[in-house]
Protein backbone atom coordinates (compact mmCIF):
# COMPACT_ATOMS: atom_id res chain seq x y z
CA UNK A 1 0.00 0.00 0.00
CA UNK A 2 1.32 3.53 -0.81
CA UNK A 3 0.67 6.13 1.53
CA UNK A 4 0.25 10.10 1.43
CA UNK A 5 -0.02 12.12 -1.85
CA UNK A 6 1.14 9.27 -4.00
CA UNK A 7 -2.10 7.99 -5.28
CA UNK A 8 -2.45 4.18 -5.14
CA UNK A 9 -2.50 2.00 -8.41
CA UNK A 10 -5.85 0.54 -8.73
CA UNK A 11 -6.23 -3.54 -9.61
CA UNK A 12 -8.16 -4.30 -12.71
CA UNK A 13 -11.20 -4.90 -11.18
CA UNK A 14 -11.22 -2.13 -8.90
CA UNK A 15 -10.37 0.24 -12.00
CA UNK A 16 -13.85 -1.31 -13.86
CA UNK A 17 -15.55 -0.88 -10.95
CA UNK A 18 -14.43 2.50 -10.59
CA UNK A 19 -15.28 3.71 -14.02
CA UNK A 20 -18.63 1.60 -13.74
CA UNK A 21 -19.66 3.96 -10.72
CA UNK A 22 -18.58 7.11 -12.75
CA UNK A 23 -20.25 6.14 -16.05
CA UNK A 24 -23.47 4.94 -13.81
CA UNK A 25 -23.42 8.46 -12.26
CA UNK A 26 -22.90 10.20 -15.49
CA UNK A 27 -25.94 7.92 -17.40
CA UNK A 28 -28.23 8.82 -14.49
CA UNK A 29 -28.46 12.40 -15.03
CA UNK A 30 -27.84 12.74 -18.43
CA UNK A 31 -29.51 10.62 -21.77
CA UNK A 32 -26.52 8.00 -22.77
CA UNK A 33 -25.60 9.67 -25.96
CA UNK A 34 -25.32 13.13 -24.22
CA UNK A 35 -22.71 11.60 -22.31
CA UNK A 36 -18.78 11.20 -23.78
CA UNK A 37 -16.26 8.66 -22.86
CA UNK A 38 -14.17 11.96 -22.74
CA UNK A 39 -16.38 13.29 -19.90
CA UNK A 40 -16.26 9.67 -18.07
CA UNK A 41 -12.49 9.30 -18.37
CA UNK A 42 -11.95 13.63 -17.09
CA UNK A 43 -14.79 12.56 -13.89
CA UNK A 44 -12.40 9.27 -13.59
CA UNK A 45 -9.81 11.04 -13.50
CA UNK A 46 -7.88 8.73 -16.14
CA UNK A 47 -7.06 9.50 -19.91
CA UNK A 48 -9.18 8.95 -22.75
CA UNK A 49 -7.07 5.64 -24.21
CA UNK A 50 -7.37 4.32 -20.39
CA UNK A 51 -10.78 3.65 -20.29
CA UNK A 52 -10.65 1.97 -23.97
CA UNK A 53 -8.40 -0.35 -21.62
CA UNK A 54 -11.02 -1.58 -19.74
CA UNK A 55 -14.05 -1.16 -22.06
CA UNK A 56 -13.97 -1.52 -25.27
CA UNK A 57 -16.67 1.45 -26.34
CA UNK A 58 -19.18 3.25 -24.30
CA UNK A 59 -21.55 0.73 -25.30
CA UNK A 60 -19.58 -1.71 -23.37
CA UNK A 61 -19.80 0.72 -20.60
CA UNK A 62 -22.83 1.72 -20.79
CA UNK A 63 -24.45 -2.07 -20.47
CA UNK A 64 -21.85 -2.51 -17.56
CA UNK A 65 -23.14 0.25 -15.79
CA UNK A 66 -27.02 -0.76 -16.62
CA UNK A 67 -26.19 -4.27 -15.57
CA UNK A 68 -24.89 -2.71 -12.30
CA UNK A 69 -28.37 -0.35 -11.83
CA UNK A 70 -30.12 -3.66 -12.84
CA UNK A 71 -28.49 -6.10 -9.98
CA UNK A 72 -29.20 -2.62 -7.20
CA UNK A 73 -32.87 -2.21 -8.83
CA UNK A 74 -33.75 -5.73 -8.31
CA UNK A 75 -32.77 -6.18 -4.47
CA UNK A 76 -34.61 -3.01 -3.68
CA UNK A 77 -38.07 -5.80 -3.87
CA UNK A 78 -35.43 -8.33 -1.16
CA UNK A 79 -37.79 -7.37 1.75
CA UNK A 80 -38.09 -9.42 4.76
CA UNK A 81 -40.81 -11.74 4.81
CA UNK A 82 -42.18 -10.37 8.27
CA UNK A 83 -45.20 -8.25 8.86
CA UNK A 84 -47.86 -7.22 6.65
CA UNK A 85 -47.97 -7.08 3.21
CA UNK A 86 -48.95 -3.62 2.83
CA UNK A 87 -46.16 -1.70 5.08
CA UNK A 88 -43.59 -4.33 2.97
CA UNK A 89 -44.68 -3.22 -0.83
CA UNK A 90 -44.40 0.50 1.00
CA UNK A 91 -41.18 -0.02 2.06
CA UNK A 92 -40.63 -1.43 -1.53
CA UNK A 93 -41.95 1.32 -3.02
CA UNK A 94 -39.93 4.12 -0.75
CA UNK A 95 -36.71 2.62 -2.08
CA UNK A 96 -38.07 2.04 -5.83
CA UNK A 97 -38.31 5.85 -5.86
CA UNK A 98 -35.52 6.86 -3.91
CA UNK A 99 -33.70 4.95 -7.06
CA UNK A 100 -35.84 6.68 -9.56
CA UNK A 101 -35.33 9.42 -7.87
CA UNK A 102 -31.47 9.01 -8.02
CA UNK A 103 -31.04 8.02 -11.34
CA UNK A 104 -34.10 9.71 -13.09
CA UNK A 105 -32.88 10.55 -16.49
CA UNK A 106 -30.98 7.66 -17.26
CA UNK A 107 -34.05 5.35 -16.02
CA UNK A 108 -36.18 7.70 -18.67
CA UNK A 109 -33.69 7.23 -21.31
CA UNK A 110 -33.37 3.63 -20.91
CA UNK A 111 -36.87 2.41 -20.63
CA UNK A 112 -37.83 4.99 -23.21
CA UNK A 113 -35.34 4.05 -25.79
CA UNK A 114 -31.70 5.37 -25.96
CA UNK A 115 -28.91 4.35 -27.88
CA UNK A 116 -28.84 0.94 -26.17
CA UNK A 117 -32.52 0.20 -26.22
CA UNK A 118 -33.66 -2.50 -28.44
CA UNK A 119 -29.99 -4.62 -28.11
CA UNK A 120 -31.10 -8.14 -26.95
CA UNK A 121 -28.65 -7.63 -23.67
CA UNK A 122 -30.20 -4.53 -22.50
CA UNK A 123 -33.86 -5.82 -22.79
CA UNK A 124 -32.71 -9.40 -21.24
CA UNK A 125 -31.76 -6.82 -18.61
CA UNK A 126 -34.86 -4.90 -18.15
CA UNK A 127 -36.60 -8.04 -18.45
CA UNK A 128 -34.78 -9.63 -15.53
CA UNK A 129 -35.18 -6.56 -13.41
CA UNK A 130 -38.86 -7.31 -13.85
CA UNK A 131 -38.72 -10.87 -13.57
CA UNK A 132 -36.64 -10.28 -10.21
CA UNK A 133 -39.73 -8.19 -8.81
CA UNK A 134 -42.42 -10.33 -9.84
CA UNK A 135 -40.35 -13.41 -7.93
CA UNK A 136 -40.26 -11.33 -5.18
CA UNK A 137 -43.95 -10.27 -4.71
CA UNK A 138 -45.00 -13.83 -5.69
CA UNK A 139 -42.65 -15.20 -2.18
CA UNK A 140 -44.19 -12.52 -0.50
CA UNK A 141 -47.35 -13.92 -1.21
CA UNK A 142 -46.36 -17.60 -0.31
CA UNK A 143 -47.36 -18.66 -3.46
CA UNK A 144 -45.49 -21.14 -5.35
CA UNK A 145 -46.98 -22.33 -8.48
CA UNK A 146 -49.26 -18.42 -9.57
CA UNK A 147 -52.46 -19.25 -11.15
CA UNK A 148 -52.35 -17.23 -14.99
CA UNK A 149 -54.64 -14.85 -13.25
CA UNK A 150 -52.31 -13.94 -10.43
CA UNK A 151 -49.34 -13.93 -12.78
CA UNK A 152 -51.02 -11.41 -15.07
CA UNK A 153 -51.92 -8.90 -11.89
CA UNK A 154 -49.01 -9.56 -10.74
CA UNK A 155 -46.79 -8.72 -13.52
CA UNK A 156 -49.16 -5.91 -14.75
CA UNK A 157 -48.37 -4.19 -11.15
CA UNK A 158 -44.43 -4.16 -11.95
CA UNK A 159 -45.79 -2.31 -15.11
CA UNK A 160 -47.65 -0.04 -13.91
CA UNK A 161 -45.09 0.59 -11.23
CA UNK A 162 -42.63 1.78 -13.94
CA UNK A 163 -45.34 3.32 -15.87
CA UNK A 164 -45.92 5.42 -12.81
CA UNK A 165 -42.45 6.80 -12.15
CA UNK A 166 -41.93 7.13 -15.62
CA UNK A 167 -44.59 9.44 -15.89
CA UNK A 168 -43.57 11.36 -12.75
CA UNK A 169 -40.36 11.61 -13.94
CA UNK A 170 -42.07 13.47 -17.20
CA UNK A 171 -43.81 15.85 -15.05
CA UNK A 172 -41.28 17.32 -13.80
CA UNK A 173 -39.20 17.64 -17.07
CA UNK A 174 -38.38 20.98 -17.66
CA UNK A 175 -39.70 22.52 -14.47
CA UNK A 176 -38.19 24.64 -12.26
CA UNK A 177 -37.12 22.85 -9.13
CA UNK A 178 -40.00 24.73 -7.29
CA UNK A 179 -42.60 23.24 -9.58
CA UNK A 180 -40.65 19.14 -9.00
CA UNK A 181 -42.99 17.05 -7.42
CA UNK A 182 -46.76 18.14 -8.33
CA UNK A 183 -47.52 15.12 -6.55
CA UNK A 184 -45.42 14.07 -3.76
CA UNK A 185 -43.42 10.87 -4.07
CA UNK A 186 -44.91 9.27 -0.96
CA UNK A 187 -48.50 9.85 -2.67
CA UNK A 188 -47.16 7.66 -5.37
CA UNK A 189 -45.77 5.34 -2.76
CA UNK A 190 -48.93 4.37 -1.22
CA UNK A 191 -50.72 4.64 -4.20
CA UNK A 192 -49.06 2.12 -6.10
CA UNK A 193 -49.67 -0.25 -2.78
CA UNK A 194 -53.28 0.42 -3.02
CA UNK A 195 -53.23 0.12 -6.74
CA UNK A 196 -51.76 -3.83 -5.71
CA UNK A 197 -54.74 -4.43 -3.50
CA UNK A 198 -57.57 -3.03 -6.22
CA UNK A 199 -55.81 -4.70 -8.71
CA UNK A 200 -56.09 -8.39 -7.11
CA UNK A 201 -59.68 -7.39 -6.04
CA UNK A 202 -60.84 -6.61 -9.95
CA UNK A 203 -59.25 -10.35 -10.51
CA UNK A 204 -60.51 -12.04 -7.78
CA UNK A 205 -64.03 -10.48 -8.13
CA UNK A 206 -64.39 -12.99 -11.00
CA UNK A 207 -62.29 -15.66 -9.86
CA UNK A 208 -62.45 -17.58 -6.62
CA UNK A 209 -58.69 -19.02 -6.10
CA UNK A 210 -57.57 -15.00 -6.50
CA UNK A 211 -59.99 -14.69 -4.08
CA UNK A 212 -58.48 -16.80 -1.84
CA UNK A 213 -55.28 -15.78 -2.14
CA UNK A 214 -56.53 -12.17 -1.48
CA UNK A 215 -58.66 -13.00 1.71
CA UNK A 216 -55.63 -14.72 3.06
CA UNK A 217 -53.16 -11.58 2.52
CA UNK A 218 -55.93 -9.50 3.88
CA UNK A 219 -56.34 -11.13 7.10
CA UNK A 220 -52.89 -10.20 7.86
CA UNK A 221 -53.46 -6.69 7.84
CA UNK A 222 -53.53 -4.33 10.48
CA UNK A 223 -56.04 -1.53 11.49
CA UNK A 224 -53.47 1.05 10.75
CA UNK A 225 -51.93 -0.67 7.66
CA UNK A 226 -52.38 1.01 3.97
CA UNK A 227 -54.98 -1.36 3.07
CA UNK A 228 -57.16 -0.37 5.35
CA UNK A 229 -56.37 3.48 5.39
CA UNK A 230 -57.92 2.68 1.80
CA UNK A 231 -60.87 0.98 2.47
CA UNK A 232 -61.66 4.16 5.11
CA UNK A 233 -61.08 6.43 2.70
CA UNK A 234 -62.76 5.13 -0.08
CA UNK A 235 -65.66 4.61 2.26
CA UNK A 236 -65.72 8.36 2.75
CA UNK A 237 -65.62 9.10 -0.40
CA UNK A 238 -69.47 7.77 -0.81
CA UNK A 239 -71.06 8.23 2.79
CA UNK A 240 -72.94 4.97 3.03
CA UNK A 241 -71.50 2.81 0.12
CA UNK A 242 -67.69 1.48 0.54
CA UNK A 243 -67.14 2.27 -2.93
CA UNK A 244 -68.65 5.18 -4.29
CA UNK A 245 -69.70 3.13 -7.71
CA UNK A 246 -72.39 1.50 -4.99
CA UNK A 247 -74.50 5.01 -4.79
CA UNK A 248 -75.78 3.54 -7.70
CA UNK A 249 -76.52 -0.01 -7.54
CA UNK B 1 -58.45 0.32 -67.83
CA UNK B 2 -57.17 -3.00 -69.13
CA UNK B 3 -59.34 -6.16 -68.59
CA UNK B 4 -59.38 -9.86 -68.71
CA UNK B 5 -56.05 -11.70 -67.47
CA UNK B 6 -53.50 -8.63 -67.90
CA UNK B 7 -53.18 -7.24 -65.09
CA UNK B 8 -53.56 -3.75 -64.06
CA UNK B 9 -50.69 -1.41 -63.44
CA UNK B 10 -50.64 0.11 -60.40
CA UNK B 11 -50.32 3.79 -59.41
CA UNK B 12 -46.93 4.32 -57.34
CA UNK B 13 -49.01 5.20 -54.32
CA UNK B 14 -51.59 2.24 -54.68
CA UNK B 15 -48.60 -0.10 -55.33
CA UNK B 16 -46.95 1.56 -51.84
CA UNK B 17 -50.43 1.03 -50.05
CA UNK B 18 -49.99 -2.53 -51.44
CA UNK B 19 -46.69 -3.04 -50.36
CA UNK B 20 -47.22 -1.62 -46.75
CA UNK B 21 -50.46 -3.77 -46.60
CA UNK B 22 -48.30 -6.73 -47.44
CA UNK B 23 -45.68 -5.82 -44.87
CA UNK B 24 -47.83 -5.69 -42.02
CA UNK B 25 -49.31 -8.59 -42.73
CA UNK B 26 -46.03 -10.47 -42.64
CA UNK B 27 -44.48 -8.49 -40.00
CA UNK B 28 -47.82 -9.19 -37.95
CA UNK B 29 -47.12 -12.89 -37.54
CA UNK B 30 -43.11 -12.93 -37.38
CA UNK B 31 -40.65 -10.38 -35.65
CA UNK B 32 -39.89 -7.98 -37.88
CA UNK B 33 -35.79 -9.16 -37.96
CA UNK B 34 -37.48 -12.60 -39.45
CA UNK B 35 -39.36 -11.01 -42.04
CA UNK B 36 -36.95 -10.55 -45.60
CA UNK B 37 -37.40 -8.27 -48.60
CA UNK B 38 -37.35 -11.45 -50.73
CA UNK B 39 -40.38 -12.66 -48.82
CA UNK B 40 -42.31 -9.49 -49.11
CA UNK B 41 -41.69 -9.06 -52.77
CA UNK B 42 -43.08 -12.42 -53.58
CA UNK B 43 -46.44 -11.78 -51.40
CA UNK B 44 -47.30 -8.96 -53.11
CA UNK B 45 -46.60 -10.78 -56.61
CA UNK B 46 -43.22 -8.16 -57.70
CA UNK B 47 -40.05 -8.56 -57.92
CA UNK B 48 -37.24 -7.72 -55.38
CA UNK B 49 -35.69 -4.46 -57.25
CA UNK B 50 -39.35 -3.33 -57.58
CA UNK B 51 -39.88 -3.77 -53.60
CA UNK B 52 -36.32 -0.86 -53.56
CA UNK B 53 -37.94 0.79 -56.29
CA UNK B 54 -40.91 2.15 -53.62
CA UNK B 55 -38.96 1.48 -50.67
CA UNK B 56 -35.13 2.27 -49.87
CA UNK B 57 -34.68 -0.72 -47.39
CA UNK B 58 -36.44 -2.98 -44.56
CA UNK B 59 -36.23 -0.42 -42.59
CA UNK B 60 -38.49 2.22 -44.67
CA UNK B 61 -40.85 -0.73 -45.18
CA UNK B 62 -41.23 -1.23 -41.52
CA UNK B 63 -41.49 2.44 -40.65
CA UNK B 64 -44.30 2.64 -43.09
CA UNK B 65 -45.98 -0.39 -42.29
CA UNK B 66 -45.70 0.64 -38.23
CA UNK B 67 -47.31 4.26 -39.30
CA UNK B 68 -49.80 2.37 -40.61
CA UNK B 69 -50.57 0.26 -37.78
CA UNK B 70 -50.25 3.30 -35.45
CA UNK B 71 -52.84 4.78 -37.28
CA UNK B 72 -54.92 1.89 -37.24
CA UNK B 73 -54.59 1.62 -33.38
CA UNK B 74 -54.85 5.52 -32.19
CA UNK B 75 -58.46 5.06 -34.44
CA UNK B 76 -59.42 2.51 -31.91
CA UNK B 77 -60.08 4.46 -29.21
CA UNK B 78 -62.59 6.61 -31.66
CA UNK B 79 -66.02 6.21 -29.46
CA UNK B 80 -69.48 8.04 -29.74
CA UNK B 81 -69.55 10.18 -26.91
CA UNK B 82 -72.73 8.32 -26.05
CA UNK B 83 -73.90 6.39 -23.22
CA UNK B 84 -72.35 5.63 -19.81
CA UNK B 85 -68.65 5.57 -19.64
CA UNK B 86 -67.94 2.08 -19.02
CA UNK B 87 -69.93 0.87 -22.08
CA UNK B 88 -68.11 3.14 -24.03
CA UNK B 89 -64.35 1.88 -22.81
CA UNK B 90 -65.32 -1.87 -22.90
CA UNK B 91 -66.03 -1.07 -26.57
CA UNK B 92 -62.74 0.29 -26.97
CA UNK B 93 -61.14 -2.52 -25.12
CA UNK B 94 -62.85 -5.14 -27.89
CA UNK B 95 -61.43 -3.13 -30.55
CA UNK B 96 -58.14 -2.99 -28.82
CA UNK B 97 -57.80 -6.84 -28.25
CA UNK B 98 -58.36 -7.32 -31.92
CA UNK B 99 -55.89 -5.70 -32.90
CA UNK B 100 -53.47 -7.33 -30.52
CA UNK B 101 -55.25 -11.21 -31.63
CA UNK B 102 -54.50 -10.22 -35.50
CA UNK B 103 -51.03 -8.20 -34.94
CA UNK B 104 -49.67 -9.88 -32.06
CA UNK B 105 -46.17 -11.30 -32.90
CA UNK B 106 -45.80 -7.73 -34.44
CA UNK B 107 -47.31 -5.79 -32.04
CA UNK B 108 -45.09 -7.98 -29.07
CA UNK B 109 -41.72 -7.57 -31.22
CA UNK B 110 -42.30 -3.89 -31.43
CA UNK B 111 -43.09 -2.87 -27.39
CA UNK B 112 -40.50 -5.58 -26.88
CA UNK B 113 -37.56 -4.11 -28.75
CA UNK B 114 -36.78 -4.95 -32.19
CA UNK B 115 -34.99 -3.97 -34.61
CA UNK B 116 -36.40 -0.56 -35.49
CA UNK B 117 -37.30 -0.16 -31.57
CA UNK B 118 -34.75 2.49 -29.92
CA UNK B 119 -34.74 4.74 -33.83
CA UNK B 120 -36.29 7.66 -32.19
CA UNK B 121 -39.54 7.60 -35.00
CA UNK B 122 -40.83 4.60 -33.97
CA UNK B 123 -40.65 5.63 -30.29
CA UNK B 124 -41.86 8.88 -31.36
CA UNK B 125 -45.15 6.58 -33.09
CA UNK B 126 -45.30 4.75 -30.28
CA UNK B 127 -45.69 7.38 -28.25
CA UNK B 128 -48.36 9.14 -30.34
CA UNK B 129 -50.97 6.26 -30.31
CA UNK B 130 -50.13 6.57 -26.47
CA UNK B 131 -51.05 10.40 -26.56
CA UNK B 132 -54.27 10.04 -28.69
CA UNK B 133 -55.28 7.33 -26.19
CA UNK B 134 -55.15 9.25 -23.62
CA UNK B 135 -56.81 12.11 -25.29
CA UNK B 136 -59.72 10.54 -26.38
CA UNK B 137 -60.21 9.17 -22.67
CA UNK B 138 -59.91 13.03 -21.45
CA UNK B 139 -62.98 13.77 -24.24
CA UNK B 140 -64.80 10.86 -22.58
CA UNK B 141 -64.90 12.16 -19.29
CA UNK B 142 -65.37 15.77 -20.64
CA UNK B 143 -61.97 17.09 -18.77
CA UNK B 144 -60.26 19.80 -20.89
CA UNK B 145 -57.21 20.42 -18.64
CA UNK B 146 -56.63 17.54 -16.34
CA UNK B 147 -55.28 17.84 -12.95
CA UNK B 148 -51.94 16.42 -12.59
CA UNK B 149 -53.63 13.33 -10.65
CA UNK B 150 -55.68 12.59 -13.85
CA UNK B 151 -53.20 12.50 -16.32
CA UNK B 152 -51.17 10.03 -14.15
CA UNK B 153 -54.29 7.75 -13.77
CA UNK B 154 -55.36 7.98 -17.61
CA UNK B 155 -51.90 7.59 -18.71
CA UNK B 156 -50.86 4.31 -16.46
CA UNK B 157 -54.09 2.82 -17.65
CA UNK B 158 -52.84 3.45 -20.54
CA UNK B 159 -49.31 1.76 -20.30
CA UNK B 160 -51.59 -1.15 -18.19
CA UNK B 161 -53.93 -1.77 -21.17
CA UNK B 162 -50.90 -2.38 -23.40
CA UNK B 163 -48.87 -4.52 -20.62
CA UNK B 164 -51.66 -6.60 -20.28
CA UNK B 165 -51.98 -7.45 -23.59
CA UNK B 166 -48.07 -8.29 -24.09
CA UNK B 167 -48.30 -10.81 -20.92
CA UNK B 168 -51.58 -12.24 -22.48
CA UNK B 169 -49.91 -12.70 -25.74
CA UNK B 170 -46.53 -14.17 -23.58
CA UNK B 171 -49.08 -16.33 -21.85
CA UNK B 172 -49.79 -18.42 -25.55
CA UNK B 173 -46.46 -18.10 -26.38
CA UNK B 174 -45.33 -21.60 -27.47
CA UNK B 175 -48.57 -23.50 -26.34
CA UNK B 176 -50.38 -25.39 -28.59
CA UNK B 177 -53.46 -23.62 -30.07
CA UNK B 178 -55.87 -25.00 -27.99
CA UNK B 179 -54.00 -24.00 -24.65
CA UNK B 180 -53.87 -20.39 -26.24
CA UNK B 181 -56.61 -18.18 -24.60
CA UNK B 182 -55.57 -19.68 -20.76
CA UNK B 183 -57.47 -16.28 -19.05
CA UNK B 184 -60.50 -15.75 -22.24
CA UNK B 185 -60.22 -12.06 -23.66
CA UNK B 186 -63.55 -11.11 -22.89
CA UNK B 187 -62.75 -11.39 -19.11
CA UNK B 188 -59.07 -9.13 -19.93
CA UNK B 189 -61.28 -6.47 -21.65
CA UNK B 190 -63.65 -6.57 -18.68
CA UNK B 191 -60.94 -6.09 -16.05
CA UNK B 192 -59.33 -3.52 -17.53
CA UNK B 193 -62.47 -1.17 -17.90
CA UNK B 194 -62.87 -2.52 -14.01
CA UNK B 195 -59.20 -1.35 -13.29
CA UNK B 196 -59.77 2.14 -15.03
CA UNK B 197 -62.32 2.84 -12.34
CA UNK B 198 -60.48 1.31 -9.54
CA UNK B 199 -56.97 3.18 -10.33
CA UNK B 200 -59.40 6.41 -10.50
CA UNK B 201 -60.79 5.52 -6.91
CA UNK B 202 -57.48 4.79 -5.37
CA UNK B 203 -56.65 8.40 -6.64
CA UNK B 204 -59.88 9.96 -5.94
CA UNK B 205 -59.79 8.95 -1.90
CA UNK B 206 -56.61 11.09 -1.92
CA UNK B 207 -57.75 13.95 -3.55
CA UNK B 208 -61.27 15.81 -3.96
CA UNK B 209 -60.51 16.72 -7.58
CA UNK B 210 -60.54 13.05 -8.34
CA UNK B 211 -63.38 12.50 -5.90
CA UNK B 212 -65.33 15.28 -8.31
CA UNK B 213 -64.74 13.49 -11.54
CA UNK B 214 -65.40 9.82 -10.54
CA UNK B 215 -68.72 10.73 -8.86
CA UNK B 216 -69.61 12.74 -12.05
CA UNK B 217 -68.70 9.82 -14.59
CA UNK B 218 -70.29 6.70 -11.85
CA UNK B 219 -73.90 8.97 -11.81
CA UNK B 220 -74.05 8.46 -15.45
CA UNK B 221 -73.38 4.64 -14.78
CA UNK B 222 -76.71 2.23 -15.64
CA UNK B 223 -77.45 -0.50 -13.14
CA UNK B 224 -76.57 -3.05 -15.75
CA UNK B 225 -72.96 -1.16 -16.21
CA UNK B 226 -69.63 -2.78 -16.06
CA UNK B 227 -69.20 -0.71 -13.08
CA UNK B 228 -71.95 -1.66 -11.11
CA UNK B 229 -71.25 -5.44 -11.64
CA UNK B 230 -67.95 -5.46 -10.29
CA UNK B 231 -69.26 -3.21 -7.01
CA UNK B 232 -71.79 -6.03 -6.94
CA UNK B 233 -69.30 -9.17 -7.08
CA UNK B 234 -67.02 -7.20 -4.89
CA UNK B 235 -69.74 -7.31 -2.45
CA UNK B 236 -70.23 -10.77 -3.08
CA UNK B 237 -66.78 -11.81 -2.35
CA UNK B 238 -67.03 -10.56 1.21
CA UNK B 239 -70.09 -11.01 2.59
CA UNK B 240 -71.31 -7.66 4.99
CA UNK B 241 -68.58 -5.32 3.22
CA UNK B 242 -68.35 -4.08 -0.27
CA UNK B 243 -64.32 -4.19 -0.32
CA UNK B 244 -62.53 -7.53 0.86
CA UNK B 245 -60.83 -5.50 3.31
CA UNK B 246 -63.67 -3.83 4.73
CA UNK B 247 -63.42 -7.55 7.22
CA UNK B 248 -60.61 -6.35 9.05
CA UNK B 249 -61.53 -2.67 9.38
Amino acid sequence: MTTGVVRRRMGVEERRQQLIGVALELFSHRSPDEVSIDEIAAAAGISRPLVYHYFPGKQSLYEAALRRAADELAALFLEPHEGPLGARLLRVMGRFFDFVDEHGPGFSALMRGGPAVGSTRTNAMIDEVRQAAYEQILAHLGVQEPPARLELVVRSWVSLAESTALIWLDGHRGLPSEARGRIPRAELELQLVHDFAVLCAVSAAYDAEMAAILLRVLANEPADGPFTDLVTRLAALAPGASLPAQRLA
